[in-house]
């Protein structure tokens, strides 16, 4: 597997991508050359490697899994969890995190050249799955010359990458944690990736994909694609805690179209900050490999089936106000683990944040992660 | 008050057409004058005007609850509810269903033409609220003799109506059936309906609403707003049943971006259909009107005071897979009718259909509506 050096793109401040030849055979029956996997990584590899921690991201995260995010400015996205003295520790483990391919922060995705014509795939770029995300990922343990992970650990569309990989590499993998996700999309999952998808293809500057080469992108389908995820992210109780019917700097209706309540402030703001970091394309690219995504079904409609192989512990937790995935998709999950004779804990935790308590303070789920590492070897 | 005959413009399908000088006045200050009100009547009011019963559509309904659509042929919107042998039945009930003013069924809104202009009022309508639409209704039974209602019924936004002319015309109303509704929108519900409204104002067909002189509307923005309201319609658990994971019409999913699963497909059907018969400025004032609904909010806070100088009797009905105006909601109007000593019944029926489940085929939700108007004088 040839590879680049590590490359510094001031145009996404980089600090580590390369680029692998490949080829990876997609699920779709596509083979991506190059591939090329952006990164991050904290701590040091032991000698006998047996500190890697593989950090996996959501729909619209990155790897500057904590690191301040090179656009934004903002902390890393899960800072709460990885870092000196965090459950995840570079002092003890050598974490990776890499962006997944199909997204837009410097691993191979829509906006990346397609090598058949030097012009940015758009369109072009293959449908990806979740499995694919995953084999992606293996290319870059390959190359950093990880074997074996000793946790994979991912919540939302990281905890399916998670769950995935014991699936896929049942030997490399020594424990999964699955935050706040689900073993497959559910119907009004799809539904609501969907809308954000018609959103974006019916802006005009969408073009079908292609706006790369002037500044007209789609902005505001992608605005309200996200402001519609953003609902679902959120619990109705926390929303009602955090906004309620509380105006907009007011003491009045004001009788028009403007934001006049703070929760339409905090969605329209939620959607124009959004486009400044994110690739439309690469939004229908991820949504889709979401939708797709059914462990069961790739494994003839058993998810026990699916991690027979595996010897892997399991750590899963839910939120109980997260009506995106729910706790009962956690449990069918545990239910399988349970029937394939896997170790599996399981947790529901409370919070008023629904789906985003994951990313939010939440010291009990930083009690649960930090436990069941120090259970096993990391 | 004078009036305009009986119309029949063929355009709409009209049956009945009215033209009313008004002027209305409205929360926000303004005053619509004339107020054109579009409505059905079903039956024969008696000899001492007591079987009158006012029938409240929601937000993109009409006033044809039981008479065929005009645009679509189908049936009225709640033909299961109202018609010979239903709980309101023609045989003994004088039923009204109008179009609530700011739609585009022919009671006066964005689309009709601005008096100072004779151009249609598009953005520069006057911003309503679940009152103003009350007080039209009212205008409405004046100028058709009717003092009192023997019942006011309405499900979703009608049950808004429902709930709010007691509050604003206690000496009017003798019995109020309020289903799927809820006192106030919450913060969850404005947040849906600004992702909708963000949709057609993105839509640049849309031009600030001044749209009407072509054939150029706004139908992608709307039909997106469609979608994303549709799913909050719908249950979970309805959406898993009817649609699962299904695949439209193939063996295996394209890795492309067509409708690969049944439920985008019957989204974008739900979208494209609602563009034909709906106006998109309606929308947006339909929803801000809801949005900015709180009775207790114009009664000092109190809900109990609101209904405190109404004599009517109450049924409250609400679904127990409904999480747009969930049971939740209902308890709280039925806890401050108990406080204002108001008589009230309340059931919460069992359904897999989420908020449509009023619209829908519900033995139970007959037999509710028919033994309380048959309790009363109705």
């Amino acid at each position: 597997m040839a590879s680049a050096p590590l490359s510094d793109d001031s145009r996404f401040g980089l600090r580590r991508q390369v680029r692998l030849t490949g080829p990876l055979r997609l699920d779709s029956g596509a083979a991506l050359v190059p591939v090329d996997i952006a990164y991050e990584t904290y701590g040091r590899m032991n000698e006998d490697k047996s500190n890697v921690i593989l950090i996996c991201h959501a729909l619209t995260g990155d790897q500057y899994v904590a690191s301040d995010h090179p656009v934004t400015g903002k902390p890393g996205w899960w800072w709460r969890m990885v870092g000196d003295g965090k459950p995840v520790d570079p002092a003890r483990h050598f974490i990776i995190c890499a962006n997944v391919i199909g997204s837009c922060m410097g691993s191979s995705g829509p906006a990346s050249p397609d090598p058949a014509t030097g012009e940015p795939y758009a369109m072009r770029f293959p449908v990806l799955t979740i499995a694919d995300m995953v084999r992606a990922q293996a290319l870059l343990l390959d190359y950093l010359g990880v074997d074996r992970l000793a946790a994979v650990i991912g919540g939302s569309m990281g905890g399916m990458q998670a769950l995935s990989w014991p699936t896929i590499f049942p030997d490399r993998v020594e424990s999964c944690i699955v935050i706040a996700s689900t073993a497959r999309h559910s119907a009004q999952n799809i539904a609501f990736h969907e809308v954000g998808r018609q959103a974006i293809m019916a802006d005009p500057n969408w073009r079908g994909g292609d706006y790369y080469a002037d500044a007209q992108v789609p902005s505001a389908g992608l605005a309200v694609a996200r402001m519609a995820a953003h609902i679902t992210y959120l619990s109705e109780a926390g929303l009602t805690e955090k906004f309620g019917r509380r105006l907009q700097g007011r003491d009045a209706k004001t009788f028009g179209f403007d934001a006049d309540f703070q929760v339409e402030s905090y969605l329209r703001h939620q959607g124009l900050s959004f486009v400044e970091r994110f690739d439309a394309n690469s939004y229908l690219y991820i949504t889709r490999a979401m939708d797709y995504y059914d462990i069961a079904e790739d494994h003839g409609g058993s998810l026990a089936t699916a991690f027979a192989p595996s010897r892997a512990r399991f750590c899963l937790v839910s939120f109980d106000t997260d009506w995106l995935y729910p706790t009962a998709e956690s449990r069918i999950i545990v239910h399988a683990l349970n029937a394939s004779g896997a170790q599996a804990s399981f947790v529901e935790l409370s919070s008023p944040f629904g789906h985003d308590a994951f990313l939010l303070e939440c010291p009990e789920l930083n009690r649960v992660v930090d436990g069941f590492l120090k259970g096993g070897r990391a």
